[in-house]
């Protein structure tokens, strides 16, 4: 899908909390890809020798796990430690030779670059929907800064108002009836829970139950309208036993940068 | 362990909350399994044909199910549903000819019954020793009455009083660090957390670590102190992503029958 550039100078949009961040003069025409690339290489632009990196999964994160990789290889970045949210960005690091540990050996990671399905205006998010939300959550839970990057889509007025889904990961054991209890407990959101299957991500198709790196399902919510209060919407799904985590990541991040079509903004967290 | 009855009369000991029950006259000595005996006897008074039933699991759970079994094949109870919380539990009431199912199909439970390793004066519970605290909670939450059934030695004045394991359920990815945040959080209690490994329950010894019936691991927490207000220790326990479920049972019991050497005292929930 191609996003047209209307400006003939590809520049950061203003926006109140943001630090301006001018590109070079560029009229053409980028695709979404080349959006999270842009926002991808301005995340790693934080990363300094020496530090430990969470280096996160999916489309996006995957082109600043390619730079770190090429600044290495450049001599302009030393002694990087990864530590890896999937088996996926595992082999990826590991392929482009950026050294890697993991959250046993290094509890304090000092910055994490990811990208996420939902940013709502208080930088909450919603991450998951590719399946590794718990070990996500897990290293940037324990990161001092965590640096999103999304392209524009991402951004949304409300948790789930984008109409995708909001991932929760549960135990196989009477998932059903997990799933149920999900449904009732935001049925106030007109909320509708539907089991992930292989290769449906989150549409049903009636095939096997999809599996996590930890051996769960993920059961989707799907939200007609805003759940309100996320904290307690958040404590509210902890307390059910039968979940293990959920895809909101609230107040965890400290900066997103969100590539679109007037440039690249930067939204810092306000302290 | 033998336990004496100091009074020739077996009887309840006066408690101002509880129902007093007064068996027959037993002046013989009994064991602390005879107690948990009791105690279970008792709480199957409480099964009416027809009833969906929750089976507990464990040594106290155990004469509970056969009892049950007793009476279904005695014709004095009929149309029995049980809802097993454990592999272990399952195999036993299928050997005694209870006919079994479970939360998917009966997402609501007449009454559960099953042991705890803790009871404190609010009648909250510690349970899960065994290892299968979350089917446990996830069946016991359902139930529109849970009678719990123990042998006086599992009385503490507050949770983790009795300095043995307050069990919590976590993924294996990154368990050290997740077994040191747990740790963390409880400072101020003088927490100490180990993971379970095969055959210590509880105990260090070296060897493989636990798994639980979900395929997860199993940190034992250890608390030096009364760790104060349990809601909200509940609730940060299960924000801590990497944490699936925890042993503590707040407000679900609605009544605990305790064995002990004066007899038997029911105690059940203000509400």
């Amino acid at each position: 899908m191609a996003i047209p550039y209307p400006h003939f100078n590809f520049r950061a949009s203003e926006s109140v909390e943001t630090g301006l961040s001018p590109l070079s003069p560029s009229p053409v025409i980028l695709t979404q890809d080349e959006l999270k690339k842009i926002a991808a290489y301005k995340a790693v632009e934080y990363v300094e020798s020496g530090m430990v990196i969470g280096l996160g999964t999916g489309s996006t994160a995957k082109h600043a796990v390619d730079r770190i990789g090429e600044l290495l290889r450049q001599g302009k970045l030393k002694n990087i430690i990864g530590i890896p949210t999937s088996k996926k960005t595992h082999e990826q690091a590991l392929s482009l030779g950026i050294p890697l540990s993991d959250l046993d050996s290094y509890p304090n990671i000092d910055l994490a670059i990811d990208g996420a399905d939902e940013v709502d205006p208080h930088l909450n998010l919603v991450k998951g929907r590719g399946g590794s939300l718990l070990r996500e959550k897990m290293i940037e839970g324990a990161c001092k800064k965590f640096v999103v990057i999304v392209d524009e889509t991402k951004m949304v007025k409300y948790i789930g108002g984008s109409g995708l889904a909001m991932p929760v990961e549960i135990v196989p054991f009477c998932w059903k009836f997990t799933a149920k209890r999900l449904q009732e407990l935001f049925g106030y959101a007109g909320c509708v829970a539907k089991l992930r299957t292989k290769g449906s991500n989150g549409k049903e198709s009636g095939g096997e139950p999809f599996v996590t790196d930890n051996g769960n399902y993920i059961v989707d919510l799907y939200f007609k309208r805003d759940m309100g209060d996320l904290k307690a919407a958040s404590d509210a799904i902890l307390r059910l036993a039968g979940v293990v985590e959920h895809g909101m990541f609230l107040d965890m991040a400290t900066t997103v940068i969100v590539a679109g079509e007037l440039g690249v903004t930067i939204k810092n967290k306000h302290t």
